[in-house]
Order: structure tokens, then sequence, then C-alpha cells
């Protein structure tokens, strides 16, 4: 079992998606994701807990049966802030490895996960970094007690700075499926191709198909 | 060895990056990316043959070298029937798989070739396709004498559809590295995070550096 920890910012759902979908609509697709990335941490193996800055009360049912048996802490500082305070209780070492994967993974599967878990197992690497498109940093894995994260700027590339700093080792996983955080439009047809869980039916219920436009498959809505 | 083609499409260079970079300029800069995935498929026991829509006389140094002992074919047909008519003369079979690579995956690794080699060795699948953002297929390997490639639209799912109308078995590779195939102005800042060649050497010397803009990283021109 590896902790995991999911930071959910239910009061601010991605700005960069608002030309295709409204506040509101953001919002249960963003729930609609975590409920995927909860399903998939647990059939990885992985002991998820959600990181939330506002309490999870009155959520869809996909997202209240994903939430079952899973821990939610409430903190509203900045996302690095919040997960640093979180690294700190968790005291990450060799033997008792903590991670933290981003929300709004869709593309996620438990074999992806798992790929993960295993390069942070006691023989493997101190840190293990999913980097995402555009020098983020969508899921990492730390074994070492000192490593702390910052997701200003190119997280990615200070990740494995802070750990160097460190003393730990780094080691990177090749994943298109964890480097594909869906926070723009472009991303829905992503989930569309390669998903097929709560985050895609949402797409499909709301009325998004693949259209392919000037030789680019993108995600239209009828 | 796993044999390897390579389209390159030398007369026309990617026109997705046009608002970054002159004619001649996408020009050099495909050439150095065909320069290492060349490079990077020999490092993975790939046998490349680049299929080209002119021949290849005048290169640049860094793509002369990677070009010794590489045969270079010569046809001005569209990609799908050009690949098609080379898979037809190929045969392959399980014992004798031929893989089709895009000539634009600057952050092609060997580990990450080798993993899609390895996925198509007798025991595996018959066809082992890499996904592309946008629906794409960027490396596919066939073990299968009836199959055939078709890259108009949504490639990714046509091609699952032709390995099942054939009969042929069929695995997806999950790898970010062979999922970034170089074609917009966005793509330049993963060449710079995430690859060490001559693409990303082309980049450095033409002025381009990683900033942050917007909360994302760029590559953007001194």
């Amino acid at each position: 079992m590896t902790r995991a920890l999911v930071p959910f910012d239910a009061a601010r759902p991605n700005t960069r998606l608002a030309p295709v979908l409204s506040r509101e609509e953001r919002c249960a697709f963003a729930e609609a994701m975590l409920a995927d990335v909860l399903g998939v941490l647990d059939d990885a193996d992985g002991e998820p807990t959600v990181l939330s800055t506002v309490p999870l009360d009155d959520v869809p049912a996909v997202l209240a049966n994903a939430l079952v048996g899973v821990p939610v802490e409430v903190d509203d500082r900045p996302l690095t802030e919040a997960v640093n305070a979180s690294l700190a209780a968790a005291d990450p070492e060799p033997a008792s490895p903590f991670a933290v994967v981003m929300a709004d993974l869709a593309l996620a599967t438990p074999a992806a996960f798992r790929r993960l878990f295993d390069a942070a197992d006691p023989a493997g690497a101190d840190i293990v970094i999913a980097p995402g498109r555009g020098g983020g940093t969508n899921a990492l894995v730390v074994r070492h007690p000192d490593f702390r994260v910052d997701y200003h700027g190119t997280s990615y590339r200070d990740h494995r700075r802070a750990a160097r700093a460190v003393g730990a080792s780094i080691e990177t996983i090749d994943s298109f499926r964890l480097a594909t955080d869906v926070d723009e439009p472009a991303d829905l047809a992503e989930v569309l191709l390669h998903a097929d869980g709560a985050a895609r039916d949402w797409l499909l219920d709301a009325g998004f198909a693949l259209a392919v436009e000037d030789g680019r498959v993108r995600a239209r809505r009828e």
C-alpha cells in the first residue's frame, strides 16, 4: 500500500476550461475526474487521502461513492504550502513512501500508478516523478524525509533540483497517461479517446464527441 | 533487431510551427529531430530505414552523420500510401516485426523504443501502438502480414479498428516520450525540458529558452 495525497481545489475549478465549460460544469467535471483518480488509486493498491480546499459535502453520487473510506483533510492554504504540511506530517521514508497525485489525471490507469509506485519501492529511487505536459509534476512519490514540493513555475525542474539539494536519488516515469492533466479544451479529446471512467461519461452526457478539425482531433460539443 | 521505417517529409516541414519558425528553420529543426530519432533507434537495437519524400542530399552534418549506414527510400506519395507500400514489401510476421516511427519524436529515448519493441516480441501482441496526443499514432510495431495503416483523422482509433478487422491482437504503450510529436509551438518547451539531442541543441542555438507565461512553461525566443 502506498499512501497517496490527492489535492483538490473544489472552490476554483480550472479556469482554462472556461471557454468550453461553465463554472458549474467545471466543478462537476472536476468531481468526476477526482472520483476516477480515487478509484484507480485504489485498484493500484494506493491508499488515497483527499486534501481539499473546502469540505466535500453534497457531492454527486459518483464522487460520494468513490469517497467511501477515503479520509478528506481540509486545508485552504495554497497548494504548495498545504502539500508540504501533509508531507511533513507524513514523514516519508524508504519503507514508508508518500505519493502526491493530481486530481485531474483522468487518463490514469492502475498500471500507470503501479509503475509509479513500483519505481519507489525500497530498492528504488528516493523521489519518483511523473512529469506533466508543460513542465508540471503530475504525480510523485517521496521516500526521503527532507524533500518538499514547489508547484509554482516549472515544477518538474524545481523538484529535480530540490531532490538533488537534499541528496535524494531521482527517477522519472515515462507515462502519457500520467503526463496528461486535463486542464485545457484540447485535453478533453484525450479523455474521450483514452479514458473509460466517470469523467468520460460526464463529457458524453454533456454532449461532447470527437471531431476532426484541421487535421487534429478535438472534443466538440453538439 | 527490429526493422523501423521512419517517414520523413523533407519538402513540407510542419506548418503548425510556422508562427515561431521560418520555412528554412522548420526544415533544419525537422532534420535535427530526424537525426535524434535515428540515433535513438540505433541505441534501442532498431534497424532504421528512412522513407523520404525527396532525396536527402546536402543535409546538415548532424543528419549526414546519423544517416551513415541507414538506407533512404524515396517515395513522394502521401504518407499512408507510401507506408503501406513499404509494409507490403516488408511482409511483417511474428518473428519478423516491422515498426513505423514518426520522425518528430524528439523526446524519444532508447528505453521508450525498447518498451515498444519488447511489447512486440514473438510472445507479444500482433500490433503495438504508441498513441500520440490528439488521436495520432506516433509509433507502431506490426507483426501481422495483413495490417495496413491509415494516418488520416483519428489514426489511433482507426488502427485499433484495422487490427481487429484482420484478427490481430493489440497492445498500447503508455509513453509520454513517444506520445509527444513535436509539431506545435507549445511542444518546443517539451524538447527543452526533456530532450538532450540535436533538436534541443538546435533550439538553444536558435535562441529559444524556457519561460513561464500565464502559469505555463513555454519556449520563448530571445
